[in-house]
């Protein structure tokens, strides 16, 4: 029984974000991968969709960046043929302030000859806005009323 | 084939939402249930854990209580045995005020003898959060500097 190609993506993927070395995730990315991060991309902006190998890999190296990952629990899994979704829970460093994050996120990974063709990933980004922005974020009622 | 347990509590848990009418979902509920929706609970009371039927059947009424559906689609899902994870995207009404809302969840769903039994999701917070207390939200910078 071969490995499932989440696992071969995953190890390859903290290797880019943690070593900056890119090229074992490189050839794992299909060249029309169609990929989305969901949330407020014009407060971050390596949200949002990529189209192509290109594109991915260089919002790969935005997040590279920007942080490191210093752990990750796999909450929730399902394995699927040349499918995955995980709910994760990581502890990030931002490499800017040094400051922990932790965010939780859950993504949708199907797979096509072992490469990444669709990736959807959702974030719990209120979390995330009031962690980079500030604990606590003053609250909406009291920005509506400020 | 039968038919997979996520498609049966789907139609129970848009039923019991949109028509008060819990009764086909109450028994699709694993009496130890493991329930966690994720999120800012001081904002929205029905986020949160809940352990046990009784309690997550509150928290069901709570819901329907507050939200009709209007429409869902299924942007991602992966079935495994006894397990499913998807990615929704809702059209909902809040009933207080008539206003639409509009959010994308993610859902790991477990079930045992076709009764849920672990479920956790994860909710696009920010997003909600924005159009639940007015849309633009002022911005964290803006509020930070106010």
């Amino acid at each position: 029984m071969t490995e499932h190609s989440l696992w071969r993506f995953s190890r390859a993927l903290h290797r880019a974000i943690n070593e900056r070395q890119f090229t074992d995730i490189e050839p794992l990315i299909d060249e029309d991968i169609d990929w989305t991060v969901h949330g407020p991309v014009d407060l971050f902006p390596f949200l949002g969709s990529r189209n192509g190998k290109a594109a991915v890999m260089q919002v790969l190296r935005q997040i590279a960046d920007k942080v490191r990952v210093h752990r990750f629990d796999r909450e929730s899994i399902i394995l699927g043929v040349e499918q995955a979704s995980s709910m994760l829970r990581y502890s990030l460093t931002v490499l800017d302030t040094n400051k922990p994050l932790r965010l939780r996120l859950a993504h949708f990974a199907q797979f096509r000859d072992g490469k990444l063709s669709r990736m959807r990933i959702l974030i719990d980004t209120y979390d995330l806005v009031e962690q980079a922005f500030g604990l606590p974020l003053r609250r909406p009622q009291l920005a509506a009323s400020a």
